[in-house]
């Protein structure tokens, strides 16, 4: 883009983050340039060094800059418990909202054959492998509950037949301080199907 | 930082963008990471470069490159037509909307005593040489109308004083498709005073 000013670049590329638009990507431009030139500096250093340093881990294949991220290679980390997430982010989301003290196994996506999303592409091979090493005990199953998150769920039990280990999959039902009037019907049936003795 | 992942410094750093909240940056950073590192990169080189290179134009202060601006380098724009603006987004704004042909001049801000923005902070000096070049035959005021705004006409209009040339002030009014009972009072009732004949 030769011919284009670098103010008018540094908006079209800041168009590129989800959720950001022209108006916003003006916004955030012209606030960097006037305001914080310190801080946009520094964000495009460490832009640079993410999108060329971060990879996936070896164990897990959750994002990291290291090999083996910080939670496998944590020694006090249970190994016999193994949570099974969709996204790096849904890894985050859990350590952050639970006190779950296991290891955790990242899919990157759910199956999803039109899309192309098969087994190989999730690496259900190296999971198959993981709950049949005979350290994992029990193996919980935190992917969504759509219909192509439990297509993988399913997939995922056949994968754990025969290992000696006890497979689980996250509540689901009406979120905590949410009204019954306002759940979606699926929700409902999901959470009243689902009750449990008190 | 250097305890933090790389990840976690990523987050931090987008959140230095205006009206990016925890939850946009890392939903920011998973997508780049995950999706699109082409244009993480491309945003990273952008913006590190628009960082160092992106100064004040010479003539009209807004952000540019270069050492004068597109427009004010344009031999096709009109120098007896002179438009005051506080920011570059106000500049843009207008080459978006309407078709002016004339330059511009950037205070880049407003006169504000208690903030420590005063006439040398606006440049202002430089402002009066312009209006007294014998060029500029128009100036036209389009600085907001707040009362910092009015005060920072007002001492324009101080400045302006004994050149050869007309001052004048955009409109200000109900909006294009305005209902009145949604305009707030002081709009209405300056739309009331400035009524025009028909």
């Amino acid at each position: 883009m030769p011919d284009q000013s670098l103010l008018t670049q540094l908006i079209e590329a800041l168009r590129a983050l989800p959720g950001v638009g022209p108006k916003s990507a003006q916004r955030m431009a012209f606030y960097l340039l006037q305001r914080d030139r310190a801080a946009g500096r520094e964000l495009a250093a460490v832009m640079a060094e993410a999108m060329t340093r971060i990879g996936r881990c070896e164990r897990c294949r959750t994002l990291t800059e290291q090999p083996v991220c910080d939670i496998c290679a944590n020694p006090r980390r249970d190994p016999a418990l193994l949570c099974i997430v969709e996204q790096p982010a849904d890894l985050v989301a859990i350590e952050q909202a639970t006190d779950y003290r296991g290891l955790y196994f990242v899919l990157g996506g759910r199956l999803s054959p039109l899309d192309g999303i098969g087994p190989a592409e999730l690496e259900l091979e190296r999971l198959a492998t993981r709950l049949h090493d005979g350290v994992v005990r029990e193996a919980i199953l935190a992917v969504s509950s759509t219909i192509e998150g439990n297509a993988t769920a399913l997939y995922i039990e056949e994968l754990a037949r025969g290992a000696a280990l006890r497979l689980t999959r996250i509540a689901h039902g009406v979120p905590l301080g949410g009204e019954l009037e306002y759940v979606d019907g699926g929700t409902l049936a999901h959470a009243f199907a689902g009750r449990r003795v008190l």
